[in-house]
């Protein structure tokens, strides 16, 4: 059995202003009709291999998840800060028992061929038995410049031990690594068994695994939901899975999947998603609530509201949503997090 | 004495979403605190050089030329139907003496220097005394390709004779025009003894001048605001003053003039005029309400109210009014006025 451990923290400013603070990207349906989250839930809702999921969310989400769950059994753990994804694993793994294997999910990607995630997790479920931390390298498809690459290493049963996790690369170096072959994207899904996660957290980071613990340990529950001291939780140092545990192991292994992955990390890459759901190959724009386009290629008009007028643009976002209008190229997207509106609400 | 002709048939549709039909384009504040409408009456406001206006307009703007007058004297000529410019300057010629000086303004064109216009008028002024029939040159400053052209022929005392009107160029025809220094575009601003014009009228649109002379006799007069008779007026087939007048007249004379002319006749033209009066020769963005631009170069952001957020665009206007958001590219700028939200009002 696999559990899968879908975590919520992505507060998601490069989709502003479509996501809020209040309701951010994961809880929206910004690919079909569904939110991310429940995405990311569905995908790993098959009772013969999965087990009950443990989500790990903020305060501030747990009504939004109550609903989006509708009544489907879940535990619920409350992170008492926001301190990055290596403490919130861990208070996930706290949780369950120490054999139990984990699927970590970020609820806030996009997944198109869902089968190849199953498929790869039950590989890589295997692998974590054996004590590997096992990530996920996703098959890249272009130089991606956003992304991490994870060097493939000597096969394993199902995958491949991790040669190198290498930093987000430039261009010519992005080349060179989808040329060779032998680099997948670091697409932030891991399993592992608990117990072994937990150890290697207590090897490299021994303060905050054992303020997890405490913190885990000095929970209070509330039916379904658990919430962590917050005492022991807030004093920690916060810190990404990767930079705490994968880079430092000895054990880390990689199963390949090529699953359509997206982590929908700006406007730019949730337009190349809608794209290639709605395989318009011929102008490529992609148009939500009312919009006139004239003469635009590879526009994303979107509105919850006022009509969208557009004429001659090529590679350009228009969202207007919230009262808010923000009008960004592709190369722009990934400064829209900066932008005042973003950072003011 | 010199009797301003102010035209205000212009719709402004490629100026939608902040130009509709009910407050079109000469109405509304575009450059500076005043309306084009308020600036073309108070350039031409000198009691020494100029009589009362007489205003040219249709019945749905009555209100706000009442408005906007703010009790100055003037006379209306509330046309019956739009017919465009030369029935709507013969219902001018015809409500003055024969002998008056008519000088032709439209109301929806910028003008940074309004005395160079009061200059050219007095040259213009004093050909029309003659019985030519005067059109000012705007002196050509780039190879512009959306306006008509003239070109100069013999000299005359204060101006020149019309060699020749030109149709809208292509850029190779426009460079050349720009290179000989014997072209100016035509601005549409006129001056002509009311009774030349009625006469030249006569010759060539004998059932237009007819028409129009009919219905000023059964025009029914309001205080200062006159109605022509609407049955003999609505038969009329419109044209310009251009076709209809101008191109056929041997008598044509024109008068250069330098005087920061601009038909703001899309929002690329508006921009310029923006760029132009804040002297912005930086990134040569204009912002009007709530606007974030970041890495921009010549965006014009424009909101009646929600704020506009930009990333990353060059050669862009955004524009928020009245509940419509227009995002165009400036070659773009043209078609404003065929997209469905401008033809819908």
């Amino acid at each position: 059995m696999i559990y899968p451990v879908i975590l919520c923290g992505g507060s998601g400013t490069r989709l502003w202003p479509v996501s809020l603070k209040a309701k951010p990207k994961p809880f929206l349906p910004l690919v079909g009709q569904t939110s991310l989250f429940e995405q990311a839930c569905a995908r790993v809702a098959d009772d013969a291999r999965f087990g009950e999921p443990v989500i790990v969310a903020g305060a501030a989400h747990e009504a939004l998840i109550t609903e989006q769950m509708d009544g489907k059994p879940h535990r619920l753990i409350i992170e008492p800060a926001a301190r990055n994804t290596a403490p919130a694993i861990a208070l996930a793994a706290e949780v369950l028992d120490p054999d139990a294997i984990m699927l970590v999910c970020p609820s806030d990607h996009y997944i198109a061929k869902p089968e190849a995630l199953r498929e790869a997790a039950v590989a890589a479920a295997a692998l974590a038995a054996k004590d590997y931390l096992t990530t996920f390298g996703i098959t890249a498809d272009r130089p991606e410049t956003g992304y991490g690459y994870i060097r493939h290493g000597r096969a394993l049963d199902g995958g491949f031990a991790v040669a190198e996790f290498v930093e987000k690369p430039d261009l010519e170096r992005a080349k060179s690594y989808l040329a060779s072959g032998e680099y997948s994207w670091n697409g932030g899904i891991f399993a592992f068994r608990a117990g072994a996660y937990l150890d290697a957290l207590a090897q490299y980071r021994p303060a905050m695994a054992k303020a997890v613990k405490a913190s885990v340990a000095g929970a209070r529950s509330d039916g379904s939901v658990i919430h962590p001291a917050p005492e022991e939780f807030a004093g920690i140092e916060g810190d990404s899975v990767d930079y705490a545990v994968m880079e430092n192991t000895p054990n880390a292994a990689m199963v390949p999947a090529d699953m359509g992955w997206s982590d929908i990390g700006n406007w730019a890459a949730l337009q190349d998603a809608l794209i290639e759901q709605e395989g318009n190959a011929d102008d490529q724009n992609v148009v939500r609530g009312r919009a006139d386009l004239a003469d635009c290629t590879r526009v994303l008009a979107m509105s919850d509201g006022p009509r969208v007028s557009a004429v001659g643009l090529e590679d350009v976002c228009i969202v207007v949503a919230n009262g808010e209008v923000l009008v960004t190229t592709r190369d722009g997207a990934q400064k829209v997090g900066k932008l005042p509106g973003a950072k003011d609400q």
